[in-house]
């Protein structure tokens, strides 16, 4: 079991690995560190290369133990920034543990071969570290896309991708993670899974799931965070909710209105951000579907990313762009970590 | 003196005047509108043509003296709607009055001549409504910008046009038109005007100004919103004041507060948006300026769209995006209508 | 039969109904319109509101038989314009009808319901005009597409749309109108129709076939455009053909050659452009299906739009971007209009 | 002098440095490289960080006297690739140079320095290499441009920045290199640039210089390509001229025609690509700068790219955006290199 603490660090670029020199200015070495989140300034989307340029950049300089997650998209206020889940050797209130599938081949991805291979992996680590499934707070996923390459591989197999579309590619891969995250975490059974995807609506979902799809890698990069129950209530604390919608300000509220009041100060929220599905918020209609220049994950994380940087006062917050199983259709998972003296 | 209510309608398309029927259910007519103001669902920028769809569709069907603004950009959660301010028999709490400028030619606009034109046109229209400067809650104005065939026009005849980017020229165009209603506020004396304008920064602002460029027009549209100072505070009121920069919650939370405590119930949100023009945010770098697909308008609208639809709980707010002038750098101009038992 | 000739004019912007006057000029009048066929300047995807300016202009200028098609989206070198079609006195050498099937419920778009109806509606028209299949060059065709919205509507009614993705949407309804085409010239039996749109793959396609998805029409409107064979050769002569992909400028370059020979000149390329759906051209990779920033029917008009005009040495042609069934896949028909002396 | 073959490769993604290994199946070691030249699949503004990923996966592999030069964006049917410049022990007809410049404080950035000081690298470099002035083909440079941090930095030490527009810089970058490559070519005086510069208008221009801006480096890399005199008329041929506008199919296919004549196999061609500042292109209105959604850079690589890739028949073009100085106005810079037996 391993505790954690976390520090957060703007970066200049998705290039900018100087927050390594913080850390060890902090008393940690690289080894320490059990999982990188980032948040880089692409698109978030298929061809977002800041995510792969930071990929690059930083698994140089990280064990090869550590997971690294970058979601793409700082879009609106938000601002391009790590965190490090580091470990401690003293007791926080928080511990987490990281780990990976194998390379998933690409009429795989975003089927139940991979939810039920992310579900496999998380039991497998979370048993390893000790961490009871109730504890967990949250589950981040890094999961691959399908480029026009592998959509041709595919095809040259005689085999049917799970879809032809590249970016839609990116919401399947995500919901399959989610999936595999609800399974792992005891919230559904295995048997929905296999209806779950093939319905490809998010009608199943975990408010503990958070998963971001990209092209720079093959395999499932996860990251589990969890309350350490030994270590009583902890300096370090977590809050897990969802938001029911991409205007939910009041589950915001409340969550820093308790946070207050236990003396907290928010160290980062995560959270996932969403078009609605039905092309309407509180019954009125939003473009973010029919909006041909700029897609819907671009739109959800700026509207998120406003409202939760506004509420925080903090723009490096992780919002990621969309929410298929993770939080309720239209909103979307929320985590947010906390520090009381 | 125009005692004025305002009514709010979703519309299902640039090109729906649907709410024209439901006005006259509440028992208006089209000759009782003062001022159509919209937000459409284009891209807010250069080639937005749902303002002009909305312009072609709607001016055919309204009086002469009422005006439109059409805003566009409805990105995050934003919702397109419009809203009627109609002349009342009785009074409200709020007056309003229209107007517009001559036409301007092309070399014209973003200069000092619009922002003095603008001044002189307020002046009038305050001084023959019988408005008080200190009285007036919100000036909103569309104004026109400059098309690649504008920027020829100018060129042929021998002169320089005031910035060959059709996209900066809606900014430059805005700012000219927020110094105009400073000017005509008293807020700012006439020699401060040129300066302003040839510093190109947006050092000298008003907070009650709300400007929006277009394509759709060659003079500036012209609504002022004001107190009713003889009607007591009636059912109507107003708040003004401004958003520090486009995190800034606290503002919005206060006024809905003292909204709360007069028991009132928000009827509109009127809120200029943009980049924080030093590139960062709190001390944060935010990209908004740097982002290549999405003009920063765009981002800027999605990301305090996010922020007030989520705060109000409405998302048929207007939210215009490019703030010079009209409030703070990298804040924006905010006034919020609401209505009393 | 209708003999018609060809007028083509730049336009200054999508609601520019200038062009009419300059039809008067050349002593036409507007009654004698059997299509005016336009490229405006919007991004020819599902919220191009351009079209829709351009189709509320016209639309209330031109007579009910009267057929408009505006296809949105002159990215790169390819200049806004509007064709008409007019009914001549005299035989041209060319023939031309219109008309347009019933209105679509959105979730017949796309489907069989769709390709029947409209070759129904063809072969009517041409019956009545008296043209034979084989004479016909080109049958262009305006068609509806999905949006959220009618998404909902599909839903709540308990069917499945043909797909929940509104960009989509637009190449579904093009290729059930082409596969309707292919139908109604007999280049294809009714049998294959199911099959062929089941597959969602473009194996059927017609060379004279040019289908155009919008959000401005319910039903489908459609040109035909015909070999006079009373006329003789006539002056007016099109020449039908399609590009192999997106690079073929041999086919081009070929037709060219042989209109100079007639001593021919051109008067307008009708041609449709589309991105490879294997993601590459000529065993090398493209990047349009991968581009989460421009959707690849703007990519693949603008390059195909470059080529085009490159080798015509006009700007003002119709290139239209989406071939499914239009054209071998990744390729697109052609059809060349000239006039000999 | 040394004497260079060039080797091509397309490439999987910017993060592909696989040609390495079929470089040196052709016999050549990294050691060899003069210059490597790339097409990248970002979107070739400020945020292209397919530039910077490349730049970061190829320099740790390339001796620091080898220059990169990547060119982002590969719209519409351009392919990413890259080129090998190579030092050959025999003569081939080509002999090519690389250096670079010191690197530039922002607030150098576009100005005459940074023309003066690439003016004078280049002048060293040729002659260091033996290279007379009128033998160059083909002058490549990479230049930095202003993210909003530089911008800051700039006005930080209470100097004005050359804009405050980060992608106007690149603009200003690119015409500040050219400026230098025609002074080093003595294609203009040097009393000539500070006017030139000033003005802001590409009035003068050199048919040999091809300029690219990035964030990925602070100073210039350059690369020159000559006629190798001593070596007779060579293997290796390079012919330079211009597109006089983005339609200029007419030099290409006369080019094509003399190269086919030599028995010629096209290698590779050098193209820049621009819209025409006046808003059209042979008295027809484009486009490209009053499109919002899409830079005009992006809409010139993907017109020009269409033709190029068309009439050569390959899509692996070094298609570049943005021809301030490099050619005429609205046209750009021309170098094909071919091989003949």
């Amino acid at each position: 079991m391993a505790a954690v603490t976390l520090f957060k660090y703007p970066v200049a670029s998705p290039a900018d690995s100087s927050p390594l020199s913080k850390l060890q200015e902090e008393g940690y070495s690289p080894t320490d560190v059990v999982a990188l989140i980032g948040k880089t300034e692409g698109n978030g989307c298929v061809n977002d290369f800041s995510r792969t340029l930071a990929a690059h950049v930083w698994e140089s300089k990280l064990p090869p133990s550590a997971v690294t997650v970058f979601s793409g998209g700082t879009e609106g206020v938000l601002s391009p920034h790590i965190s490090f889940l580091v470990r401690t050797k003293e007791s926080t209130g928080l511990v987490a543990c990281s780990g990976h599938t194998r390379d998933f081949a690409p009429h795989e991805v975003g089927t139940e071969t991979q939810s039920r291979d992310v579900a496999t992996t998380i039991s497998k680590m979370i048993i390893n570290a000790g961490i009871e499934k109730e504890d967990v707070s949250l589950v981040l996923i890094k999961c691959p896309l399908l480029t026009s390459t592998d959509i041709e591989q595919i095809r040259a197999t005689g085999q049917t991708p799970i879809t032809a579309d590249t970016y839609e590619s990116m919401a399947r891969s995500r919901y399959a993670s989610a999936i595999g995250i609800a399974l792992a975490l005891g919230e559904i059974q295995a048997e929905v899974a296999p209806a779950a995807l093939s319905l490809k609506e998010n009608t199943v979902w975990s408010s503990r799931a958070s998963c971001s799809s990209g092209a720079e890698l093959k395999n499932c990069h996860i990251m589990v965070l969890a309350r350490d129950k030994s270590g009583g209530k902890g300096r370090l604390r977590a809050k897990s909710g969802y938001m029911e919608d991409a205007m939910d300000s009041k589950v915001i509220l409340d969550m820093l209105a308790d946070i207050k009041e236990e003396n907290g100060k928010v160290v980062q929220v995560f959270v996932k951000a969403e078009a609605d599905p039905t092309g309407s918020i509180r019954g009125k209609r939003h473009t973010m579907n029919t909006d041909s220049d700029i897609h819907s994950t671009r739109h959800a994380r700026a509207a998120v990313g406003g409202l939760v940087a506004g509420l925080v006062g903090d723009s490096t917050v992780y919002v990621s762009g969309g929410g298929e199983g993770q939080g309720p259709p239209g909103g979307g998972s929320l985590c947010i970590v906390y520090e009381c003296e």
